[in-house]
């Protein structure tokens, strides 16, 4: 049985009153034994907050998501924590843990890794920590597991205690390496990175576990940043080369309800960009340590413009989404009507002219960045998985400020899609990057793909990826509804308890079903308050004619549709019950003619899941496979297949390779010959998990 | 009028005897004063030559071809030497000369440039000595420029003998930089690269100009290499890096006799790809002195196996190339079937699976590569220009060789195609990448395609392809015709003046036309000799249906076939007139639908030349364009466009990119609206001389 008391665990840690705001706004206050409950933010007076978020908790317990977050908590982390101690053979060596512990005067040695080798760690805490959570919260989690992970956390928190510095300076490259250049190159270096990451693991591991040890840490950290940088005589006026930092703080500022780390955010974001440039002086100064090569391009880092005056997503595409998740998170902690403008406009750009159909961003991999409008080439895209995490996050900051549907589609466009094809099947290989078209004889002799793997990889010298499904799979449930005032959205259909402190009271539902397999979702109320209060569900915009009833009782869902969720308004009861029915059609999806590489070509989707073909199924050349013009789509779920997925046949057609003459080059021209073929579409998720071979996304149009 | 006195010049040089064979085993005997004049090679008794190839020398009077070397003699020619004097404003500083100023102490400074910034300045020397040797032997040409072009020679040939080392060696970056390292690195040290190019350097100017101050030099620094390479006892059994000093030593040994010449080709040639790898252990070794972090990766250099076991064409294209000519010259002089045999499958795996429709070769930008069979992506693909010319050289000695047009056909391939494309309009802007299609706004913001350029560029840091062009431009007239015993082979229809010293005598043709742009072609017979020749006229593997007449007698076309040419025999007399009808419909050309960039698409051909689209006379989205499928080919000669070019229209259809509603992707799928557009075409070596736009040469099939 899984235990139900999320809100209240036992701990044995220090006796600082504190509080803990998840993601959502939820407050988790934790008294002077290091008990935490949940507590609404809107009684913090001390936090001016517009619009106002409510807080929710969804604890996962079964289906889709809930086998992730197992393969997570049993696989992922404990391989990441083999990864991060340099303990997986034949695997690029992390030097994570044993970087802190030179800095900690554990060990002797030399630092060694990327400049930002210590976020690989604080991801991993960070994912450790709502992984603790979740166990705390959920009996079926192994208890042994959990304590190990508590144990470990425990251990290397304490490294990272040891290696902060007298004046709350945390980073083991400078201070190992360059003690002396600490904050001289904010542009590469990536200090203000590894902070913002450490801030959010001292966070989670407070969240899990009750223990504070870490958020000291990060928040004599903060208070040291607050020393250097800011608009005041004698500091730097820098801010980060990447973003990550800002919103942060406001997840400390949020945890804490200390305003010092709010205004600290405030002043990264809007410090950002203003001219003369920072990073322009930083890099003619005597001061400056040159970590890359890299040329100083300001549309890079995105401090080109003022963040308000930002209207194209450009640069390296991951700095971009938490520089845009921060601005989200600034406007609905202050109102900010131009941010939240600015960030709207940045959507638009995102997702309605550089995303690919798989929610992946960032089409090059020269800089990992974005290009232009509609370059979304299949075979060299980047599509970095850290990117499409952070257009999750983006997605989720603008559903908080507008409440609207669309963003939450296209959260679970990179969830379904472009995040989970980062990690394989055993939880324990990672893609950095994904593409939606791969032939592996060519990435192994044409270096022009050099950056595009066929299979996963055990890790990476760069190993920002594969921490960072971990933490999003362990926090998901953070990401799967939110609330305001008196109503809770449920953004996604994650089956589980959904709790919410709204205005008038708790609501708890469970969500139920066989998403994203099956359309039918079940919404119970198990906990209402005593008077109206709304369940806004959101109806996908892939969704043809949805149906919902209540208690059995149709809904008319014109009547109730607003911004994308059907909002059921009355005085609900324990026991109510709505079944929403998500019809789930096989769609084929066409690209905006302006995209190049998948002009004249069709994908499939089913539900939320964009799906592809791969040879494993198929044959080779997949780029001459055409679906036939009326497609006859079968539908077949196979439990012996790929973790198990829906499977998708279509009649198409197939070109002979082999029986051709030979002639490179022949006129005239004739099309090639057509033969019937049955094709057969696996998740996109799903691909590489099998023997190499060739994959597309975009399929010729019959 | 011409000056037709082109076997006697006058020179007021050096005193040795010496004698000059240009490309095709033509000897230009020099005596004591430095008259030359042209002598059957066959006469050099010490020269055991199996096939016999003899002598061919080719005027080009009038038509393209002419127009281009007028082009370079004015104008590239010029250019270049002030490029590389540093004197064009806003490009990239050659320093060539100045480094060899430096190393001859003739001035103060560093050395600065590429480690073989040597070879630039050969290939102009070179170019300049044909484009003398041409303007000699044509009065049209102004003397004026021909004296101004001798007296840079000349300078600049001094300042090179003043760098010479009193060994012999010669090369500006190791005596400036490096004198310890001599040899130490060639692997990418380009030593012998670099000693390669002067030999033909020396060669040229000796041709041209009788002055044989660089040909002595060069045969020093030959000398000096036969002293440090081979298999004797204390000698280096290294070979290069970077292959070209093969193919120019067995230019050498023609034009000298001196069989020492040929014998040190082979050594270099035999040794290659020997184990234990020569490139393995000079990397370990104490003395490698390192030039770049470019790993040893023995494919890429064409080192991984012995070249008689050599099957793909793999690695850097053009050192691919120059290896392919240096080895079928070894197999024509030597007549080593196991040579040949490996160039045949080397020509098959080079032309019939890894050669872009243009003659480009060479799919990825990483390490200027082939890749794989069929992978020739359009927009990323490399194509060097320098690439297509060896292509051509290789070609051209395999139609040596073996006398098979199929080899001509592919010469022209690139020649007409691939290879110009290289130079702009004016003569002084150069391509190095030739792609297949371009869109300018991805170009600028991508950087997968940050080697694409859409405006060829006025010079580089890297400037092999200029000097190259105009080298191969100047001595285009060596690459025309070929002959074996009794038979002139036209391999190609270039206006002019082609003269043969045959087994029985001397033949001379006047050819004349209009080609590329028509395909009736006059041979007009001016001397003979007094029993029968044969007069054997490539007709192109892409004509169908070609008449020939005989004094206005025709021909039947079938019955003088020969691997590819009309074979005409009979005792000619002066004023004979063979007139060749070559029909130009417009063809369409479909690639194997193995290559997936061209995979649905259709090119478009005209006699030897691939056409393209542009934006400037289409629109935008040319990727979306479609040709009829049924297309109603317009061909008008248009005199003032582009220098003068034959434009193709087509009935085709274009897709509105502007109308649609932004929707990025759409469901269900639908294809976009087709409208009626008439498509104009020009000859693909002339895109980019207008304003930037986008470029395709595959378009969509209708």
């Amino acid at each position: 049985m899984r235990s139900k008391t999320r809100g209240a665990i036992q701990c044995e840690h220090r006796d600082l009153p504190i509080s803990v705001v998840n993601n959502f706004g939820t407050i988790l206050k934790g008294d002077s034994c290091g008990m935490i409950r949940l507590e609404s933010a809107t009684t913090e007076e001390s936090m001016p907050r517009t619009p106002q978020p409510h807080h929710t908790r969804v604890l996962i317990t079964s289906g889709f998501w809930r086998a992730y977050q197992t393969l997570n908590h049993e696989r992922v982390i404990p391989y990441q924590w083999r990864a991060l101690n340099d303990e997986i053979p034949d695997a690029p060596k992390s030097h994570s843990v044993e970087n802190f512990r030179i800095a900690a005067a554990m060990s002797q040695g030399d630092y060694d890794g990327m400049v930002f080798q210590d976020s690989d760690l604080a991801k991993w805490i960070e994912a450790a920590g709502y992984a603790i959570e979740n166990a705390r919260d959920d009996s079926e989690f192994p208890a042994a597991a959990r304590q190990t992970l508590e144990q470990r956390v425990r251990h290397v928190v304490d490294v990272i205690a040891a290696a902060q510095q007298p004046d709350g300076y945390l980073n083991t490259y400078f201070t190992v390496k360059r003690p002396d250049a600490r904050w001289s190159n904010l542009r590469q270096a990536h200090e203000l990175y590894v902070a913002g990451h450490m801030i959010e693991a001292g966070i989670a591991v407070f969240r899990g576990t009750g223990d504070r040890t870490l958020l000291d840490v990060v928040i004599r950290l903060a208070d040291h940043i607050a020393t250097v940088f800011g608009t005041e005589p004698g500091k730097k006026r820098g801010y980060p080369g990447h973003q990550e930092i800002e919103l942060a703080l406001i997840k400390l500022y949020r945890t804490t309800g200390e305003t010092r780390f709010l205004d600290l955010a405030r002043y990264f974001i809007d410090e950002r960009g203003r001219t003369p440039y920072y990073f322009d002086a930083e890099a003619t100064s005597p001061d400056f340590v040159r970590i890359w090569n890299s040329p100083l391009v300001h549309d890079y880092q995105q401090s080109h413009l003022p963040v308000r005056e930002q209207v194209d997503a450009v640069g390296h595409s991951v700095r971009a989404m938490y520089q845009y998740v921060a601005m989200a998170n600034l406007a609905i902690e202050t109102g900010d009507a131009a941010l939240a403008q600015a960030c709207r406009a940045l959507w638009e750009s995102t997702t309605g002219r550089r995303m690919y159909v798989t929610g992946g961003i960032g089409s090059t991999s020269a800089g990992e960045q974005f290009t232009i409008d509609y370059d979304l080439p299949n075979d060299t895209a980047y599509a970095e998985t850290c990117a499409a995490i952070g257009l999750f996050f983006f997605a989720h900051r603008m559903a908080v400020l507008d409440s609207d549907a669309r963003y939450a589609d296209v959260a679970e466009r990179a969830l379904y899609n472009g995040v989970i094809s980062g990690l394989s099947l055993d939880g324990e290989r990672y893609f950095y990057v994904n593409p939606l078209a791969v032939d592996p004889r060519v990435c192994d002799t044409n270096g022009t793909y050099a950056h595009v793997k066929y299979r996963r990889q055990p890790w990476y010298g760069c190993a920002c990826c594969p921490p960072n499904i971990a933490r999003l799979l362990a926090s998901l449930g953070d990401y799967a509804a939110h609330a305001t005032g008196t109503t809770l959205y449920l953004d996604h259909f994650m089956n589980g308890t959904v709790s919410a402190t709204l205005e008038p009271g708790p609501l708890e539902v469970e969500v139920g079903g066989d998403y994203p397999w099956d359309g039918a979702v079940t919404v119970t109320v198990s906990d209402a308050p005593a008077s109206d209060t709304t369940i806004a569900i959101r109806l996908p915009g892939w969704c043809d004619g949805p149906t919902i009833t209540v208690n059995d009782e149709p809904v008319k869902v014109a009547a109730v549709l607003q911004r994308g969720y059907a909002t059921l308004t009355r005085r609900w009861r324990a026991g109510d019950r709505i079944a929403v029915d998500l019809p789930m059609p096989v769609r084929t999806i066409s690209a905006d003619p302006r995209v190049k590489s998948s002009f004249g070509r069709i994908a499939v989707q089913r539900g939320p899941l964009v799906y592809c073909l791969e040879e494993a199924d198929n044959r080779t050349g997949l780029h001459t496979v055409a679906l036939a013009s009326v497609p006859d789509f079968q539908v077949a779920h196979r439990d012996d297949l790929l973790g198990g997925v829906t499977v998708i046949t279509s009649a198409g057609t197939t070109v002979a390779l082999q029986a051709c003459d030979d002639t490179l080059y022949r006129a005239p021209a004739y099309p090639p010959g057509r033969t019937d073929a049955t094709l057969t579409f696996i998740p996109y998720y799903a691909w590489a998990n099998r023997e190499p071979g060739e994959m597309v996304v975009w399929v010729l149009a019959g």
